[in-house]
């Protein structure tokens, strides 16, 4: 397995799982795993992670789940060959498969209404909601300019079988966009729980599922807390990783 | 002043204003207390509460805010007669005025986009969403029988200046609606507030302004946490509800 300039090899906690980073361009968050564990998935599920990034979703999915198979659709070239070598890497040819394609032109990709499950960890901030980076893979991770809320939800439609489940992570500054587009395309928020940096402050994530053609009424999950009040990782947090919490380098 | 069968005078607590309340009908919750505690509102505003019930949020809001005029409306005739007792019990006919009105009607009664507040704790329950009381009272007051929750969105709406604010407090599980129908009224949600009954806890209450003709972009207060992990009122609610900690009677 080639490593190229600036990249590395991680174990991702919980798992014996690796995947190549490289910090010049993006590594995953906390956003990604709080994602995944939010999510559920069956194992007969096919599934679509859309802007995947290293591979991150999949990855953690597959960890968690062995769902059928699992699709991550990367715009960014270099980012969805690295993904793809982190797939040859775990020898996951089989169940994870990465993409190079625009989530706009999915039709040209998969046919519609075949999906169990989509997941996205996508851009947060709309085109001129921050101070776009300069380096353009961080950007376009960052930033609404490959795409935006509204592709991303449509894309997710158009996958997903009647019923079926779209996982978002998000701002929760977005989220009457959010709710109010998913709305738009059939996809009826079930599920929500917000994600505080601690206990008393104001959310800085939230977590949602949609249901395809769902019945209205949204039920709320507990909060999920980050820190405790001495800064150190709640129990929460732990469980979420999967890992020993005497063993902790997250 | 007279006090009809099964009525009695309360004091509010953190004022000095009466209000005559019927344990058989319906009494104030902490709801309206903290929909008044969340709003805010200008010596000079005019201000109108859809569904008002005992008048206990014009009064709360003249207590606190002393604003022009708060009008409030009430379908139910018992009801408003017993509100309007109130308003003359305290002296404050010129402050505050009940009126015995369908909201559904209310181009009947006032001009559109006049406004500047307008606020609401509505019936939480669409019909088929619980066991309707046999008590009329109880139901009108409960459940969307007279009045949805469209319906309070789109007067709210015909009643405020661009610009003006609409508070409301509603539960949690109708989030989806009430933001797609502010946003298709042109109330554009711009702040919210989660009551949790105790940290850890999911919310039962949201607590919602927004803008007629806002731009998009919520703001999360810190969420409220009405009970202490050891079951007394946190200071939070102390301080709402405006009375000396040591002195309380909620």
């Amino acid at each position: 397995m080639e490593i190229e300039k600036d990249e590395r090899i991680d174990i991702i906690p919980g798992s014996n799982l690796k995947i190549i980073q490289n910090k010049k361009k993006f590594s995953y968050g906390m956003d990604a795993v709080l994602l995944a564990g939010f999510s559920y998935v069956k194992r007969k599920d096919k599934v679509v992670d859309l802007g995947t990034g290293t591979g991150i979703i999949p990855l953690l999915l597959y960890s968690r789940y062995r769902p059928s198979k699992i699709y991550g659709l990367e715009i960014q070239s270099e980012m969805a060959d690295m993904a793809n070598r982190t797939v040859h890497l775990n020898k996951l040819e089989d169940k994870i498969e990465i993409l190079n394609t625009d989530l706009k032109e999915i039709s040209k990709v998969f046919d519609k209404n075949k999906f169990d499950i989509v997941t996205s960890n996508p851009p947060y901030m709309n085109i001129g909601g921050g101070v776009i980076n300069k380096e353009n893979n961080f950007a376009i991770s960052r930033h609404e300019i490959a795409c935006t809320l509204e592709d991303i939800i449509k894309t997710s439609s158009f996958l997903l079988k009647n019923k079926g489940d779209f996982f978002l992570v998000h701002r929760p500054y977005r989220m009457v966009d959010i709710i109010c587009l998913l709305r738009k395309y059939n996809l009826e928020p079930k599920e929500i729980q917000f994600v505080h940096p601690k206990v008393g402050e104001k959310p800085n994530l939230l977590l949602l599922r949609s249901s395809k053609g769902g019945k209205p009424e949204l039920k709320f999950k507990k909060p999920l807390y980050v820190y405790n009040e001495d800064c150190s990782y709640t129990d929460e947090i732990y469980k979420i990783y999967g890992i020993d919490k005497e063993n902790i380098n997250v």
